[in-house]
């Protein structure tokens, strides 16, 4: 192993700095201002911040240069195709619908919780291709142990999270022996068909500590949907209804992967570069896109297309929820903070884990299915404070870490977030600079709550007006309705 | 995915049943009496047991069909070649050996524990090559997360297990800004030297939880190594300045891979089949052990030899101490119950886990790197009692399955663990025949004990007399001693 700091010159050249003599790569003096954009699953660097990369002097270095030839070659790239080629679509056909509605009805039935509901969701539109259903129990095992599985080629996935339909006892009794069962919504709807199902133990201590890296009290998804759920988990092949829909006034916002890749064609994207949230965007976060897209630009691209991609599923109780958020994000495009010509704003109708490492793998890896070749990562991403120690849950870099390491995603590019914080000498958010730290402010979440539930106003530049607005109207609601969600965890912005 | 049945015939030829019409692969009955020993990275079976793969159509069943054929075709195979291609030998030179000590003497030095010595041991030999020290924070995040890391040329090898080094605030401090430091074993000998190193958090509550699959108090490693350790870790190039010894009357069985593979050479084995154990040998392992290199003979093999491997590091305080494990496997030797001349016993240097499946790929990517290609795998390996509920840690079959999907494992071959048990008909240990289960006697490890302690004879055809002989005098030895091992979970035979 050789430690090798690659950057990339101005005329498009890759240079390589390594820290043994043992390797062949030339050796060059990284140039500044310099830019470039390329990661493979063992490091990833991005703009003027150059990380270390510990690669092999071999295969890992010549892997990058072809990958950062071919693009500076072919700046007109197609969309990223899916995991496993072809987008999973298990939504029945219309023509097929009402016979297989009739056959549903006869089926044994699983009541299935909201999460459940979002699970099938996010299965139906294949943003878990080439998953075909909830896990069976091998693929459960891999994706617990390897955060992988494997294709019919034999080339590996990524499938960090384990996506599985715990039952009970009861219900194991009520559906041994039948061939498929039928999935009843929380509205009392069927909305999908279990086919070919395999039940196999739901080992909740296992799942918990190996997915969270942690068995405390008080992890928001654990104690939502594993603590009470069955002892049993019951996988197989999927067939879902119809178009998963809430009716709560979104559902125009809930894109499937297929309908964005559709838009980004329409909007002829010769780049997309993913950002995943579940807060409300400042300025700090409109920076870093806008920055990311110029990058983007410089490095030959057209038409980098940006996928704003909130997180629609279950959020833990102190978050803000998603139609506030989308009120503040519908503003920040609105006020012109993100370019709407260049932002596609739509919901990921993924639940939220809170797993950290392990769950930046399965963010990732969704919007790779969506058509991202790009995906912005930040500090601690899907992290949290530890539930019951006075710490974060993950060390805040583990995440980037983790993510440009894993196995099944060296076809995406990992961007990592620059830091951005308020410079007081420019009134505006900024990235920060280290040699001239004094001048910059950091607003945490917490302090940007207190100024809106106080109704006071934030530094001019933090967030725009209306934004700001909606989050104030958002915390009085609370505070007059009384409806104050209870507050476990330090929330994170 | 098609669920395929797979089995060889006895002309050699490879037959598959597969589930599903869309698969390409001809569809045969699987004839009996057949044998066959094929495994590829998701699934595995072994004689007349046929176990049912999951695996694509394609890619998997063609290459273990290629894998088969390729056995067949040259019985005559070398041995395994070990991780990475070259076996990793840390261990400095005679000629450099004076002046690497002054060196040392003069560095900052940090004081290791047994354990730590343990694995100083183990890394030394290059059992878990190609690892060159303990791990640094990438390689740990990768073990950790992935359970395998990536080679120079590219490709990953399995490390499901980190091997790391922990130190105390007080120990980072002192090692700082030192290019190099001291390792110092418990007898206060200078061992190695670890450089270019890298300190970073040592995660405590994530390691165990994401290694264990549990943070239940009373997991025995934890608590021995892990709980009161220090809260960082540091890894790096090691230098081991002699071969580590512990002068105990056993050196003379602690062949490293390369003495071992020197030895299988020696014996022109043509397989070499690993059985790891942390407990006495009955007839019923026996039985496996001789029945598994008949099956070998019949494949086509000239000349398979056994690995007949305890472990000899860190075990829990209910296990059978080395010293009389080791005298009780020599007796089986001895008299005859396994063959000398065709089972190599020696000691493998690790602490053991007690981590289930996780644990398993170690033991087995262990003895890859010592010239084995086919490793025997029970029920429940490296499994025990949850410390505080009244069930096994893990799944007994999670074992199995994980190991055989497991990344970087797919050159070895898995041989499952067919049961034994007392037949009372032939008065001998033989294969649970479940269509007269009331014929046999499973005799629990805490049955053996107990029979032991009180002086009691097994069943005839349990254990060789000289085996059991040796077990008793052991048990008897700690009710006379009263240096009676504290037991916190049930030991299994």
């Amino acid at each position: 192993m050789a430690t090798i700091a690659v950057a990339a010159l101005a005329d498009g050249s890759l240079l390589a700095s390594a820290s043994k003599a043992s390797c062949s790569v030339p050796s060059k003096e990284v140039a500044a201002p310099s830019f470039a954009c390329v990661s493979n699953h063992r490091g990833t660097f991005f703009g003027g911040e150059v990380v270390q990369l510990r690669v092999g002097c071999k295969g890992g270095l010549s892997r990058m240069r072809r990958r950062f030839e071919q693009r500076v070659a072919s700046p007109k790239s197609v969309l990223m195709p899916p995991d496993g080629g072809d987008l999973v679509d298990l939504i029945v056909p219309e023509k097929d619908r009402a016979w297989k509605h009739a056959e549903a009805r006869g089926l044994p039935r699983i009541n299935i919780s909201r999460i459940d509901l979002e699970w099938v969701h996010v299965l139906s539109e294949g943003w878990a291709s080439p998953l075909r259903g909830f896990m069976r129990q091998a693929e459960y095992l891999q994706a617990l142990h390897f955060n992988t599985f494997p294709t019919k080629d034999g080339s590996i996935v990524n499938m960090s999270i384990p996506i599985v339909l715990p039952i009970t006892d009861v219900q194991k009794e009520l559906v041994e022996g039948s061939g498929a069962v039928a999935l009843v919504a929380p509205d009392q709807n069927i909305v999908a068909i279990l086919r070919n199902f395999e039940i196999f133990k739901h080992n909740k201590e296992e799942r918990i500590a190996r997915t969270w890296g942690s068995t405390a009290p008080g992890l928001p998804y654990v104690e939502e949907a594993i603590t009470n759920s069955g002892n049993w988990l019951i996988g197989g092949d999927l067939e879902v209804l119809q178009r998963i829909k809430y009716n709560d006034g979104l559902d125009h916002y809930r894109l499937s992967p297929r309908e964005l890749r559709a838009e980004f064609e329409r909007r002829k994207a010769d780049a997309v570069f993913a950002f995943q949230l579940r807060n409300p965007v400042h300025n700090g976060h409109a920076l870093l896109m806008t920055d990311t897209r110029r990058r983007l630009l410089a490095m030959g691209h057209r038409n980098p297309v940006l996928l704003l991609h909130p997180l629609g599923g279950f959020t833990k109780a102190d978050d803000v929820p998603l139609d506030w958020r989308m009120k503040q994000h519908d503003k920040v495009l609105q006020e012109g903070v993100l370019d709407p010509e260049t932002t596609v704003l739509s919901i990921f109708p993924s639940p939220m884990y809170y797993a950290g490492p392990t769950e930046v793998q399965w963010h990732a890896k969704a919007r790779m299915n969506a058509g991202a070749d790009f995906y912005i990562v930040g500090r601690d991403p899907a992290g949290m404070g530890h539930p019951i120690e006075k710490r974060d849950l993950y060390d805040p870099d583990h995440g980037k870490m983790v993510l440009s390491m894993a196995p099944g995603l060296d076809r995406l590019n990992i961007l990592p977030f620059r830091v951005a914080a308020y410079d007081r000498t420019k009134n505006e958010m900024a990235f920060f600079d280290p040699k001239r730290a004094e001048d910059f402010l950091f607003i945490s979440g917490t302090k940007m709550r207190s100024f809106a539930k106080n109704g006071e106003n934030p530094p001019q530049g933090f967030m725009c007006p209306g934004g700001w607005k909606v989050l104030v109207e958002y915390y009085q609601s609370l505070t007059s309705s009384k409806d104050v969600r209870p507050s476990r965890q330090p929330a994170l912005v």
